[in-house]
């Protein structure tokens, strides 16, 4: 194996920084050189991180004091708005995989109607990659900014998009039912991620509003080369991980599951179940994998197709590692074949 | 408070027998004479379910064993199939609140699509009164029989009844997507049930096959005056009480938030939510409540609708209480006033 | 039934306030007149918990809103330390029973060392009375104030103090190793109670150090009529509600058992187990029931003693109401014989 | 790297079976040739567990169809009582590693009196070597047939075997408290493992006289050269994997600590936290890291140790793999440095 390559992850004190870092644990082509966390600096990782603690990881620093000179590839962990005035200011020798919002819109205009702000780095937004990488895999590979994509928007991409590129659906009647686990609303406390708000129990938020409709409507519609809005509504599940999407759609079942399984054959990470299966999110917590189901409805031309994911991983920090592979030029799946965890 | 009523609990060591008991607790009018269990027979019901050992109960016996003379109402929360055959066999006199799946069916040729065999009380099941009290409560008043209905059954129901009756939606364009916790499954042991298997994780089962579609095209094409038949995927949630079911329809949602708020306001358990608003499952647990929300999609005439209960008392037990009040000549409410508990 | 009497609840959008309000609301003898929530007056209870949203309920306030003419009893359920400036202002006239830490402690100087300052109420410090109704019941009857205990303190002198009273285990070795779940930690946001940090894991906290230990110490010494010092370690479990104290103390098992069950044979909340058996936090969840249990270890001369009760209902605001009713001359019983939610 | 050692899996359809599949899924020097499932023979393991699907895996077949020729060491996963008949029968040139109790206790009249039964495979049980890698290496090295440890024997012998060896701690006052997640129960359905029955709830179980006593006693006496009978109350967690112990021993809290810190120093998967501080069983889920703690009791002389670990992977299935690496010349944390999953 050749050097690794010299990663910096800005951000790390997040749930997204420490997928990032139990990922590259063993990962044979990346080194962690240096982590930051503005209102942990000077802790280690450990400390923030008990699971991590067996690591030998850079003391966590402030993002001013991070040394890019022989960093080849930044993961850039910090929330949305702070991350693009950050990544403007990185040398341009340094590659970036952001895991924000901040790039995955390519309309200002857009941008800025779900996100409430103008762009402080608009050339960047411009040339940005949108990291859904089985789709984006050539432009990634020359990219020096890939945008991560929504965990949501991950898995309700999956099973769409090959459709309307295929032109197997209709376009103007899907429906997105979508069900997320807790972890991907952050460490930062709030009254409704406590362990006493959120299990046994279960509930829609943000319908008809979620930020990530932005994403499913960019890349629906340049998909199907046409203007598709979908209904999309999302609920909390009572578990730390794991995103299932359950889409109703009008076609043929067979059609449908035919048009994925030769989409995704050659995917390292996205299995096509048999027809007439439904995936679950605990058979790829932990890992990259994405499992995807198609069963026909009783009332004719109505199908259900399912995705399942981690969205810490396959919808966020694996997904950005995979990306960073691409961009570094070592084997896509590098680092990425850990097989789920369960139970 | 005159006498109370006397009530027997056939097949009492299951959790809809031990839910019916837990609420009896309370109840000013009704007296357990006599439970059930053959397997359990002999034991007492604190050895079976030790949160009700603080209660002075009659211990379980056979079912030959029930001496019928003095009760006033049989819960029956047997197996299907078995039920029809007890019932058959239960005194005239006797009042039957029955929990299975039995007699929720009218057209024999539909139970035996759906049930899998020829019915074995075929009078009895033209004669059962469906147990959705809010819609069936005149025949349930006087009823000798009332079947209770499925759970998800009845949260799917109370959401589109109101709607059909009225009009206001589109009959062909009805999806239902619920998620269920893990009780409604019962107490026998099975590998899909285990901590292990159910806890951390999410996946739809029985999609467009689950036996309460027999419900839904019953009710609802005879509250729509033509055949109605909805998509139905049920998921199951890492939870133990709750169902919440999503509902996509077409129409306007204004005029659906009044439908269905006109249409429960003086429903002592009914309640809908402002428009805009969502209901969360934990917020009925362990109480006779069902909440009721609408939103608005951002596609023009799509339409969610929400409904929450609790499987085992509103869908449940707590259904079969609020029946047997009506049925007994008491109060509707009466033991069934309890708060959920909430966290 | 006469007159109910007339309750205020000041800090009702906390757990415990919501727990005093689930209670009451089918408590036959009480009507809440006053709530009051700082931060959230002008709201609905039914806004700051859904679950209580049928109920009919005055709006919060202020504190300084709160009329006290007509209040019978005021539950005082705001943080420690602005607990005893708030009850030291109100009227002679109004009976109070405090949720707080403020009043548990007699000792000046042993409440200054766990808490860390001077109290502000010397006076009613020393007039409160200490709320373990099953040991201060005569007391409480005739009490203005009433401190309610630790929640994890009553758990731990359940099974302890009749054993201490009778002189029947060696008063040196006792080891309280405690579980609890989370909702005792309340509503307000902290990274250490979020779903993801909560769930799928255990680990002690504030090992030896504790402030229930002040408790106690207090109350075992005083039982003991000498110097008791126990070693304690509580533990975070993944759920909800409940504490199980898994005693480990020197004796004989029958004698232990005998005392125990001697001790509780007519309290209504209290339940020994048979010799042998050990309870579930799950079987006394949401209610007032404390569940016991002995068992003889193979070392001879130790034995287990297990005490299982509901954090927020036993533990908190089920005891809060059991003392009410006795301060109220009210059945001590009144709205609480709610038998256990399970599953 | 050379040529993989090749592996059969032994009942390859439970929780340990599918963990070795899961770890060696990543594993560097190890290759699957043959799994057994009698009853699920003919499936794929991708059916029988989901989460394995992407795996390239040689299908389940009966035990009696398993050609050994190739075969370099087996992973017996089957129940207890079986596998000693089963490993009796294996070629001699076949390493073996057992994960059940079968060949744990070497004292035939202990195993008689703790298993109920005489052993089938006598000149085995003597030769079979004791999991406990730490403490067992050299022998485990050179062994033909290795027996995995008790998941709750091993987390707490972490802790204690090293105070026993030095010397430090009171030989007659250990406790251990332990506190387990349910997938140590397996795979089989049981009515005390569903989902209803152990979420939101806490309990003891098999309270003095858990079979683990056995490795318990003989362990700690051959430590201690005497006979040493610790106090062991093993509880159930509403968790899937995970096992915390809290021993309470005599001792000096610093010395205790310096010794475990010192005795682990060099061990890849010990980890032993700072002075005064807890570890979560949270933090090493589904790693084979064991983290341990050591906090002073306000009681003079009273010592709390904690150990925790995940017990499939370091109490089970990645132990079993870290003594085959042994037994094969393989470096002996291959396949095993994956970092925790958390949240």
């Amino acid at each position: 194996m050749s050097t690794p390559k010299k990663i910096a992850i800005l951000g790390a004190s997040g749930y997204t920084g420490a997928e990032l870092v139990r990922l590259i644990a063993t990962h044979p082509g990346m080194e962690i050189v240096a982590m930051t966390a503005d209102r942990k600096a000077g802790m280690t990782m450990g400390a923030v991180f008990p699971h991590l603690r067996h690591l030998d990881l850079p003391v966590l620093v402030q993002l001013s004091e991070v040394d890019y000179a022989d960093v080849d590839l930044v993961f850039c962990a910090l929330p949305h708005a702070t991350s693009q005035t950050v990544i403007l200011g990185l040398p341009e020798a340094v590659k970036v995989v952001d895991l924000s919002a901040d790039f995955r819109i390519r309309d200002p205009a857009v941008y800025a109607q779900w996100y409430g702000g103008k762009h402080d780095a608009p050339m960047l937004q411009k040339s940005a990659v949108y990291g859904l990488t089985e789709f984006y895999r050539d432009d990634i590979r020359h990219a020096r900014l890939v945008a991560g994509t929504g965990c949501n928007a991950a898995t309700g991409q999956y099973p769409i998009l090959p459709l309307l590129l295929a032109g197997v659906i209709e376009t103007d009647d899907i429906i997105l039912d979508l069900a997320t686990g807790v972890s991907g609303a952050g460490r930062a406390p709030k009254e409704g991620t406590l362990h006493t708000e959120v299990s046994e129990g279960y509930h829609a938020y943000n319908v008809a509003k979620h930020r990530h409709l932005a994403e499913f409507d960019q890349e629906f519609s340049r998909a199907a080369n046409r203007p598709v809005t979908v209904t999309f509504v999302p609920h909390l599940l009572p578990q730390n991980r794991g995103i299932l999407v359950t889409a109703y759609v009008k076609g043929d079942a067979g059609v449908i599951h035919t048009t994925l399984a030769e989409r995704y054959e050659d995917e390292p990470f996205l299995h096509v179940l048999p027809l007439g299966e439904a995936p679950a999110t605990r058979h790829v917590r932990g890992s990259n994998f994405c499992h995807l189901g198609v069963i026909p409805d009783r009332v004719p031309g109505r199908v259900m197709v399912f995705s399942a994911l981690d969205n810490l991983t396959k919808g966020s920090s694996g997904q950005a590692i995979q990306n960073a592979n691409l961009m570094l030029g070592l084997d896509e799946t590098a680092g990425l074949m850990l097989a789920p965890l369960f139970p």
